[in-house]
């Protein structure tokens, strides 16, 4: 399944910028049957872990972390970037290449002590799920575990967040 | 049960600017019960309706467009600003009050005649709704209806899309 599921995602070339080999996802999640596998894989794995509430990364992690909150039967968070929530927010921030970028939560969106499932599309230098973790911790809750459609191994994101436990579908 | 759902909306009074009072949706999805009532409504509403796939208008259009999608069993499909998908796309735009946005499609997500169902969290002056319906319109696709969960009706959002199917849960 997983060899048909890797052949759903598409690869582009110099995609954002040159030398970069850019994992479409988009493709996979237009197949109603590769979508239903992907969610089944992840509800499996988390049906019984006690997860409070799903959150996801802007705006690609808004896609699988949506519908995994509904399936598992709880709500969902999403982490966005600055000037996009309109309410009392916490935020954090990350390393880019060049540059820093910046992830916001509404900051009575996620109670102390709840245990939060952050899913985000990809992991490939871990930046974004890094900071995705700042901001969960600055709640106090508790992160169970961070879930990823793709994983760029070569590129050793999790690394970065080696106090979290990281799961991935796909391996690169 | 629309009267509950209507109290799980926040009112922010000035967001994005002075004078305008945000309806903030983000409260009402992480309200798990919340959350499912709106899927279900959508659902009971669609089921029958021969969708083939179903758009999302990012970024809060991702999250109860890929639910309903996954429900529906069929594929999702973002519609995205531009710079943010990788291979070839086709674009249209809307002017906002100052300037103009856009929104792009892959040109290869919808195949033409496929019936589609467009989902955002709220129609507002149906700006971005337009753009949206002439991106399908351009693929030669099939729109459906137009589902949001949230409708500014004092705008007028709907004279702007009168050939299509506008469907609101919550009316303001």
């Amino acid at each position: 399944m997983l060899t048909e599921l890797k052949s759903k995602i598409r690869d582009v070339k110099d995609f954002p910028k040159k030398g970069i080999n850019f994992k479409d996802i988009t493709t996979l999640i237009k197949d109603p049957k590769a979508l239903q596998q992907v969610i089944e894989i992840f509800y499996v794995k988390y049906k019984d872990s006690k997860i409070d509430v799903v959150t996801g990364i802007e705006a690609r992690g808004f896609i699988l972390g949506s519908i995994l909150a509904y399936k598992l039967g709880v709500g969902f968070v999403p982490l966005r970037k600055p000037g996009k929530l309109p309410a009392k927010i916490i935020s954090a921030e990350y390393d880019l290449e060049y540059g820093t970028d910046t992830l916001c939560v509404h900051e009575d969106a996620i109670l102390k002590g709840e245990n939060v499932l952050i899913v985000d599309d990809l992991i490939a230098t871990g930046g974004s799920v890094q900071v995705a973790c700042n901001l969960i911790e600055k709640l106090d809750a508790k992160i169970i575990t961070v879930a990823v459609l793709v994983e760029l191994e070569f590129l050793k994101g999790r690394d970065k967040v080696k106090s979290y436990d990281i799961f991935s579908i796909l391996k690169y």
